[in-house]
Formats: C-alpha cells, sequence, structure tokens
C-alpha cells in the first residue's frame, strides 16, 4: 500500500498487552505506518518501547500531550492515534487529539465512568475528528453475517439474546502477584466501576446489539466479587430488556475454570436462530424454525456479503482475534480517507464509534446502579 | 430376574407420550412387570390402550381409584404404581395408592400447585410407601459422576451454576394445532402456574440442585409469554442466590429455534468446573484450575463408581435418555426390596423423591411471584 | 405386549459381556419373552448363571444342544434362539437350532473362518429359519436415515467411503492380565482368523456396506500386530475398491489410544456427503454440495421416515447404542411374525442376514490374503 | 522493526491467490519489508499489481530474471525473495536468485517433478542462501506443541500416523468456467505429475513427518479422477510403512462434499495419542494411555514453550492460518539475520526446507508410481 496513513500510539510500551495486539492489526492489510509513540507512562520506558518498535527517535515522546501537540504542526505529522492505555486515561488522552483533528482508535471501555464517557462523547462531536473503538468482536466476518442475517430478517422478529463472556483467569487472587494486567483491571482507579462486567461484560454487551440491531431498556443485575479483597466485581449475572419485545441475559465471569474467552452470542426470533462462539469464529451456526441447524463457515456456502468484505482468505482456512481486529483497523483507515475528501465512510463500514462507547459505559453504570439496589430494574 | 415387582401405571394411554418411555424405562434392567393400568380417562380408551400393551383384561381398569381400591386387595395385587398423567392429577392419584401403602413412582413436576404440593408430601409421609419422583435426567450416569465429584471436593467451594434447558417446539402456537402434548402443557388448568418454568426449568433446576448439592435460597424471575394468546409462560430468566455465596443463572425457554431439548448444566467452584449436556450425556468436560480440561466419557479413565454403578455396557457406546430414566426405576425396584424388609435403601441409591418434587413446585411459584412482581427478589 | 415371542439364549453367562447387552435388546421394545438358555460352557455355570437372570430350572440347560433338542419338542418351546458365544462356536450352535426350526439371532462375526461361513449360509438356506446378524450399528436411527438418503439418490453416484473403527482398549497386552473379553478375542482359536480386523473392522465394512449400498469388488490390507506377542492382528489398514467406480478405506485399530468405540462412516457422491459417528449417533452432518453443512437429529427436522421408523423418543433425548441394538431384535420380531403366516418382513424390516455375515467373513478373509501377500489387491 | 528486511516477490500477482497471503504473513510480525516484485508473467500485468501494492516504480520488474540481475547488484537489494509461482516455475526462478546468493521463500510442492527437485536441490546446496519452503501448517502453535510432545516421548514409540486432507471444490470440473485457481492446480504443465496429492497431500504428508519425526520408507498408493476429463488426480488413498514399525494412512481429496480445508493429523504411540485438525487448530487433543482425553490449547495449560514461541495472543482468542504463515516467515527472518553473522538459525527455527520440498516431491512421486502398478509397495 503506497499512502499508508500515518499512526501514532499512546501506551502499549514494554510489559503491555494490547497494544502489540493493536500494532499487528494495524499492519495486516497495510493500511497503517505506525511512525510515533508515546508508549508508556514514564518518559524513558516510553523512549526505550518505541526503540523496540522501530519509532523513529524524533517521533519517541515521553508524553502523550508533547505528542500531541508537536504531531498536529509537523508536515507529516500522525492522521491518526492508537489509544491503548488503561481506560481511566482514554479521555484525557483522546480529547488531546480530537482537539487537533486528529483520528482517534481507542480500545474499550470508553472510559472508566459515565461522566467521562459523557464529556467525550462531547469532545468527538466538536472535533469532526473520527473516533473508532476497538470492540473488536464486531469484525469477525462470521459476526458479520450473523448482524446481516438479522437485519435481512432472517430471524424475524427478535424475541431473546443469550449473551456470556466466562473467563477462569482471575479465579486466584492473581492481582497480588505482580501481574500488570491483574493489577490494572482490578483497580476502580485504573479500570472504573465496572470489573468483569466492565473488561469483558461490555464486550458481550457490544456483541448483543451489534448483531440484534435491539438497544436496551432496561436491566437488573447481581455482581459478585467471589475472590476476598478483590475491589471490584469479577462475576455479573444480567437479565436484560431491549425496546420491544425483546428480552435475555447476559453472563460476564473472570472465575469460571475451564473458561478462556468463552464469549457466546445466541440470538433467536420467530423465524430462526443463531448462535456464534468467539473461541471458533469462523463458523455460525443457523437454524431456520423447522430446518436443520447449517453450520455457515466464513467464506462457505451460506455466507453472506458482510462476511466476505471484511474475509482474507478461503474457507476453511480460520482466521482469528487478530483479523477480526484488522478489520475494525482497515474500516477505520477506509473512513478516514473517505473524511479526507469530506465524505461519510460508505454503509458498510460499521465500526464501533464514541456512542456505542458511551453505551457501554452506561451499561456498565446501569449494573453497578441494579447491583447496588439488590438487583433492581433499572433504565439503561 | 425372577422376582420382577408387580407395577401398575395410570396414565400413559393411547396418544400419550411419557407412558411409553415409563414403560420401556421398567423394562429395561428386568426390575418391574407391568401387570395392571388405568390408562386414560376414559373407561374405553384406558381398556383398549391396556390390551395394546398385553396387560391382561382383568387387570385393566376403567378409572385409577377402582384400580388401587382392587389391587391393594389382591393377593397377587401391584406393590408399586407408576403415575403418568398431566400434571394436575398427580396428587389425587398418588394420595389414593398412598393410602393403600402401594409405592408411588410419579412424573414431574410434582403437581400443579405449591399447596396440592405440600399436602401431596404430607400424604407420602403419612404412608410410608415410597414416593419416587422421576426427574429422569439425575439417572444420568454422568450426571451422578459430576455429583459425586462436587461431593468429594474436586470443585472446592461452588460459586456459579448455570443451568440452561432451551427447546423450540413452542415458537409457534402449536397448541391450537391440535397436538395434545402441546394443548396439555399450554394449559393451566392442567399443568399448573409453570409453563416453560414448570416443564422443563424444574428439571434444570432440580439438575443444577442434584449436581451441586446446594439449596436454593432466592431469586429473581423474568417470564414471558412470546407467542400471543399462550396461557403461560414460554420464556424464563432466573438469577438465583445459593445459600452461602454461591449465585446462577437459569434459562428456560420454548422458544428457541435450533434447540431441541438442550438441558445444559455448568458448575464452577474454586478448584474447578464442570460442564454437562443432555443431548451428549455421555460427556463430562472437567477442568481443573489451571490444568487441561479434560473430556471423562461414562465407563472410560476419570469416570467414578457414581457413574459406574448405574452404566450398562462399555465406554464408547452411548448410553441414553432411557438408560437414564431406567436408572430411576431400578434405584426405585432397590429401595422397594429393601423397604419389604423395613429397611433404608443404599445410600447410593439417590432417586428424587416428593420433596425434590416440593422443592421444584416451590421453585415455580417462587418464579411466578417474583415475576409478578417485576423482578423482586424473592425467598423460594 | 401380550404376545411376547419365545426366546432362548446361548452364551451369555456370568461374566460374558455381550449376553446382557442382547438380553437388554431383547426386552426393550416388549417383543421377546426370555424363557432357555444354555447359559456357559459348563453346566454348572450355565446353570447358576440361568437362575440370577430368572430363567425357570426346567429351562436352564448345561449344552445347548439338549436345549435344541428339547426346546424343539416342548409345546411351548423357544421360538428363536439368541447366540452370543465365542466366535468359533456360532456355526455349530446355529446349526442345531437351524435344523429344527427355530429362528437364529446370531452375535458378529457369523464365524471364525469362511469355510464355516458358507457352510453356515448353506444350513441356514436349507432350513427355512431365519437368521438375523447383530450388526447392531445398522439398527441407529441416523444410520438407516443415511442409508434412506443414498438409495434416493441424495448424494448422487457415490464415489468415495471412508470407515474407520479405531479404540485403544489392547494397547497393552491386556489378555495377559486375566481379562476374559481380551483372552478370547486374541485367540485364533476362538475368534478366527482375524484380530482386529474381524472384531471391529467387520463393523466398519459392514456399515460401509448397508448405509452406500456398494458391493466390494476388491482391497488391499495390511494388517499389523504392534503389541509383542499378540497372535492376532491389532492394527489394520484397507484400501478397497468397489464395484463401479467407488473407492474407499477402511482403518481399524485397537491400539489407538483416545479412542473407545470410534466407528466413523463418510460417504461422499457427485451431490454431497454425509458423516456419521457411533459415539455421537443422533447427529448426522449432511452437506449438498454447494450448500451450507446441516445437522440432522434423530427426529429433528430433515430427518426421514426410516430414521423414525426405528426411533423411540423426541429429538434432543439422545438413544444409545441399546436402542439400536433393541432395533435389530424388533425387526427380528416383525420378521418371525410374517413368517408365522408364511409372509416375507415388510420391506424396510432390513437386519442383516446370514449373507451379510458371509460377507463379513469373506472380507476379513481376503484382507488375510491380501496381507499375506504384501497388500497386493485380491479380491473379496 | 527498525530494521526490516528488504524482501521480493515473484508472481502473485492480480487474480493470484497465495501472493496476498504471503503479504500479509511477511507483514504481520514486521520483520520484512516488500519492496521489488516481478508479480506476473506479462510486463503489464507484473507493473500494474506492484504499484496496486505500493512498490515503488523502479522496484516493479516485468520479469523476474531481470530483478535478480538488478535487485543483485543494487546497494539496497533485496536480501529475500519470496516465490508464489505455479509449481512448474519455481526451479527456474529460485535458481536465479540462489546463484545471487539472494534468500529464497518458496511456495509448495517444491517443483512439478522429481528431477527438478533434484536439481534445485543441488542449487540451493551449491548457493549457501536460505531456502525457506512454505509448508505453513508446521507454523501452527500446536503442530509445534505436537511435534515437541512427540519428541519429548510423550506418545512413546509411535505406531500409528492417519493424516487426511479433504477438500471439495472440484467436485465438479470446476476448471472448465474459467477459475483460474482450478486450471493451472488440474494442468500438468503448471502443477506437476501430482493433482491432489501434490497440492494438498504434501502438505498432509510433510505434516506428518514433521510431527511424528518418522521417515517414510515405502508406500502403496491409488490414485484417482473421479471428474471426467479431468488432467490430474483429485483423490489419493495411500498406505504407508515409515522406517522403524510405525505405519500409516493418508488421504488427500478435492471431491469430498462437506470438507473445506479438513486437514487432520492423529498420530499414536504406546503411550498416547494425539490429534489435531487445520480448520480448529488452536486445540490439541491428547489422550495418554489410561487417562483422560485432554484438550490443549494455544497457551492454555498444558500447552508446551515449543507452542508458545511462536504464539501472539492470549489462550482463548484464536489464531488462524495467517498467523501459522507469519510464524514460517519470522523464522526466515531469524535465520537471515543469523546467516548475516554466518551463524545457524536456533535449534528452535524448524521451518521447513528444501530437504523436505524434495520429500514432498519423491512422495508425491512415489504415490503416482505405486498408483500406475496397481497400487505395488514402492520405495520413496
Amino acid at each position: 500500500m503506497a499512502d499508508r496513513i500515518k499512526l501514532g500510539m499512546v501506551g502499549g510500551g514494554r510489559d503491555a498487552f494490547i497494544g502489540g495486539v493493536h500494532r499487528m492489526a494495524a499492519r495486516l492489510d497495510d493500511q497503517f505506518e505506525l511512525v510515533a509513540g508515546a508508549l508508556s507512562s514514564t518518559p524513558e520506558k516510553s523512549l526505550a518501547s518505541a526503540a523496540d518498535i522501530g519509532i523513529a527517535a524524533d517521533r519517541a515522546y515521553g508524553d502523550y500531550k508533547a505528542m500531541a501537540i508537536r504531531e498536529a504542526r509537523l508536515k507529516d505529522g500522525i492522521e491518526a492515534v492508537s489509544i491503548v492505555t488503561p481506560n481511566h486515561m482514554h479521555a484525557n488522552v483522546a480529547k488531546e487529539f480530537l482537539r487537533r483533528g486528529i483520528h482517534v482508535i481507542c480500545d474499550k471501555p470508553l472510559t472508566g465512568t459515565l461522566s467521562e464517557a459523557k464529556a467525550l462523547v462531547k469532545a468527538a462531536e466538536k472535533s469532526g475528528a473520527l473516533f473508532v473503538l476497538t470492540h473488536n468482536y464486531t469484525g469477525y466476518p462470521m459476526v458479520r453475517q450473523a448482524r446481516q442475517m438479522v437485519a435481512d430478517g432472517d430471524l424475524g422478529d427478535i424475541r431473546l439474546v443469550q449473551a456470556e463472556y466466562p473467563q477462569d483467569w482471575l479465579s486466584t487472587k492473581l492481582e497480588d502477584t505482580g501481574l500488570k494486567q491483574a493489577e490494572w483491571r482490578t483497580d476502580p482507579a485504573r479500570s472504573g466501576t465496572g470489573g468483569a462486567i466492565g473488561d469483558i461484560g461490555t464486550h458481550a454487551y457490544n456483541l448483543a446489539c451489534f448483531v440484534s440491531g435491539l438497544t436496551l431498556d432496561s436491566l437488573a443485575a447481581d455482581l459478585d466479587t467471589f475472590v476476598d479483597g478483590r475491589m471490584l466485581d469479577d462475576n455479573a449475572h444480567v437479565m436484560m430488556r431491549f425496546n420491544g419485545r425483546a428480552k435475555g441475559m447476559l453472563w460476564a465471569s473472570q472465575v469460571a475454570p475451564g473458561n478462556e474467552n468463552a464469549l457466546r452470542l445466541r440470538v433467536y426470533g420467530t423465524k430462526g436462530g443463531l448462535e456464534w462462539s468467539q473461541e471458533d469464529p469462523n463458523y455460525l451456526w443457523y437454524t431456520p424454525l423447522g430446518e436443520p441447524k447449517r453450520l455457515i463457515t466464513r467464506g462457505g456456502a451460506g455466507s453472506n456479503d458482510a462476511a466476505a468484505r471484511v474475509s482474507r482468505i478461503p474457507p476453511g482456512h480460520p482466521e482469528g482475534y487478530l483479523e477480526g481486529f484488522a478489520t475494525i483497523y482497515t474500516e477505520a483507515a477506509t473512513a478516514i480517507r473517505a473524511a479526507r475528501d469530506g465524505q461519510a465512510a460508505p454503509a458498510e463500514v460499521v465500526y464501533p464509534t464514541v456512542q456505542d462507547g458511551l453505551a457501554g459505559v452506561a451499561f456498565v453504570d446501569a449494573c453497578v446502579r441494579s447491583s447496588k439496589r439488590n438487583g433492581a430494574w433499572v433504565n439503561v
């Protein structure tokens, strides 16, 4: 790709996990070139991390604000920035870039608190720059397939949405062992008000809405902390009522042994049902009511244009997490190129936005509120 | 088996489904001989049905009460009776036999209402005869395996119980098409206060308690009727709090396309997790925390005595629904033989009892109460 | 069932495995009544075993020949006999009953040697009595479904048949540990010329032909004995050429760790493909060429009459090995009842016969011949 | 990565499939920079294709030989070249680069004929440049895991290797419809002597040897062309004898409806068994003899260093085909960097080489020879 989009990154230095994922995702389809970074919270570590990954010394910053200021002035400065810090920093970092017209690609959840999220939405709206939220599971081809099938009416009127995201890695008090990932994800100061519900429940919620096309009306939640001394929830049970007649359940857990990233979505309507699992992402189970269950494979017979648009290789050759993640980046690139010409992105570009991010934080907020009121139904 | 137990049956005539299942279950291990029956609600149909299945004419009754009276007086009269009528009749039928000292094997749910259930428990306690409730899923070998593993502490302290039983057969208004099964199961007069929650939710609930060994403290339920004009719930979402710290969710549905009898149980504790699915009953997934997931097969390596006791054939040769059902009958036989000698059944006989039946009806009652109060937490 | 067929049994005493299976299978659909037996090779054990299972003392025989003679003379003597001895005895036992007009239900393989098999076919043809061979896997509903689909042309012209039956139980020299099952199955004197190829390869071969409707023309086989000192093959690789253009492979093994009874059949034609696994017998995978794969469940949408005819319970409630076995018995009963009136059994009765048994022994014989000639192609 | 290796590409222009895969694979881990190309067989198309993917005009060549000559002279010329042409061109193209000391990364099979393969091995040995063959399935983490487990003795002595690679895309005469992929893959002039056996059978064979560590001694093959008028085999059955006692079977097919890229490997030894499927590559099934089957996931409990070394993201987040392919590239980069210093690559770098390529072509050659001799055993 001759015309790669110049990209910067905030966060994602040594020891971080998700930064490397973003970089691979940005690279896969050759739409971006990572040229600048403020990769860590200390200048020394930032610069060393930049050197590790081949960012030129004069584009390695010790501090994200300095980066925003200078890059905005450079003739060939970054056109977009990836924000891969812990949640509590998203808003402040994003605003610095947004106000300078630099497009933002931001990890989820949008922010740690609802008020921050609302403020960030305003900042994004005011800026005119694009805001892409990496709810990466929406990039899986069979998730796109499912969404399109629902939109096409293949399932009839949606009645039920069952979403779950169990993990087991926090079954013990891992945050006391020095594991950085466990530390910040269980720390309210850095993660926000939600633990499991924020870290993975928002993914399940976002996916449920993305595929079903439904909007949540109210919920009743029962959050728990099973590991003694943990500061945030590590298990969440939620009952949901969507606008219209549809209902659903959502389960997020970090204490369910035998589950790695077992995000699973099931959607049932008057005419059929769909089932999808993140750990086996190239398959979509579809049952038209009264017919045999069908296994639709990515790119195989029965797979649709929505899936094909975000596929890279033939059926039977699995695509995975990074490919889905890369699709968000590639759609961001498409939108950025359109924005250069003052155009909206094409309709098929459906990456999650700052509004979806707000919806996710509002969901967490509602879960926390409901749980504090002993699981009373609350509006979202 | 030279010494088969003489058995009668009430219900299960022509057009019925579950009666035939009970007869196959009673026959498989050769512990019972079906010698008498009042198989239908009209005398003509009763007698014709009896002739169909080889019950001698002088033991075919037009009416269950006549059968109870005469069989109790016969020198070689029945020692036990299977009750396979619609739910609303269970209590009255059972009482006629219990009061005459005839052991009762009764289909679930125990009764249609909580007050009937309580009265029946009293009748059973007063009688001294045995009362066996055919929550047949408890008879599957890998369910026994799971229960034993929990009891042995293999999972540590139980934290989570996820139970679900989705079906799809009532996705449309089948009860208007003349299908008898659909008619009575959606009719409050014959089924009781619960629809899906009573018919299949009680199975999931019973299984959850049977395996986990937990007792439910309170629940919050959101029952729904998605098919217009239907008189009972066809979908139920339930959040559960057990005594101690464990929590859970339960989903029962008759409107989820692509699901036949997809009863599934997952139990997670501090030390490990278990997953079991009724449609693939010979497998139990076990994950000791921090170790690879293991597939334990019925009779295979890692399967325990609790499973072996109720298995008939070698691993890799699947046993199914009828075999699990037969195990309840065979345990009933063991208990009946012990009772002849004034003995309790051996400890490994763990068939569900009238008390479990009461618990199931109380569960349905609590779900209905909670749902009417907009999902408030209610005690069970 | 008022009119149960009087059945005798030869073999199946204490310590035997398959005898108990036959008895459960005979009992399940209530078509037979076991009234006589010569259950073991010694009179004492025979009589004790008979008492165990409730056979009256005057119908318990110490010797199969005595049983044949007396039962044939009794007014109410047996109408059919089940032969569940080791393979080498099948022929002699069967002939004693056949010559007296008593129908034979015989375990597989038919005999230990090809010459015995041929002689037995003649004896059966001469007798006029029925001969039912319990290749029980043909009784699974989804196997019937598959066979019917092939016959209906759903797969077009068959090109490929892939059959396999791996086990692991003989990975070590179990026959030296005193396990009776392992002893006789690895003993040429009792099993015949084939080890794995005879015990389980014949099942796979029978199933391949039963479903595909093809006749084998020639084969090339590579038999092996991996466990030192074992007297028969414990692994068999076979390439097959059927009449017409179809080809196939067959693998049978007793030394493949992780396999219990992993019999699996795959059939591919010009228009579609089918896949079935014995360990998950209620599922049939069907792919019409160019369409998504479909999961057909027993009794579910897309399942056909051939499956329904041999099903007992609704979809989603698994039937297993015993049910499939019982179907062979029930079809035998149907044929016996027809024979009483001088009628042939209805066309849908398709249990394996003595001719199928001969085909199986001929298959083993051809495999042994080919393997001795270094895998040369030989006619079957 | 500051120091990306300069890479050229031959083949992979518009309409090609595998070229794009190689480019994504080269890009993912940021070890290579694609700077030159001779992407198609006509100069116009080559140049247009180069422009498409951002190769500078002065590094876009109309002809691979011109590219080899000029790049070898450039100060900043390519250090390695990817060859992604149809099979018949591999040898000639590779030689031009090898003789100029440019490392070769070449698609499989190595060549279309055995004599070409032998000549190419000599050219590679003489050159001193590295030769990497993209048998990409060897790059899957769980394949590495399996190989290491075998090497560590976890399976004991290997007895059996079952390999298969069925597809269905050539079930009809697709090569007559204008599909370029189908045309050249069924054309002996471009593919060589093997059809399915060369295109996918070699993958299965390579994988079998890579994991088991075994060397093939002899084989008996039955190749077929089921689609009338096709010029190469579209189905292959092979029986294998390895050095030592191990045996195996291999099935490759392009006419098996319902199979996309269903490459599957099963390895059984005296102490355990392993099963792996390419379509679900993040799972490895491992059964220690006499213990329950274990599901080892990429990066999960029980996964080893060999897998971890080639993994990018946490367990439960699937990696796919491109990631495995990228691992071959990344190992090539490691070897190239070592070679700069005159060092051998570290022992854990195990990409397939020109010798493996020769072994693959020799395997195809032996299959063709055996099949022509009616499946006689031939040495490889």
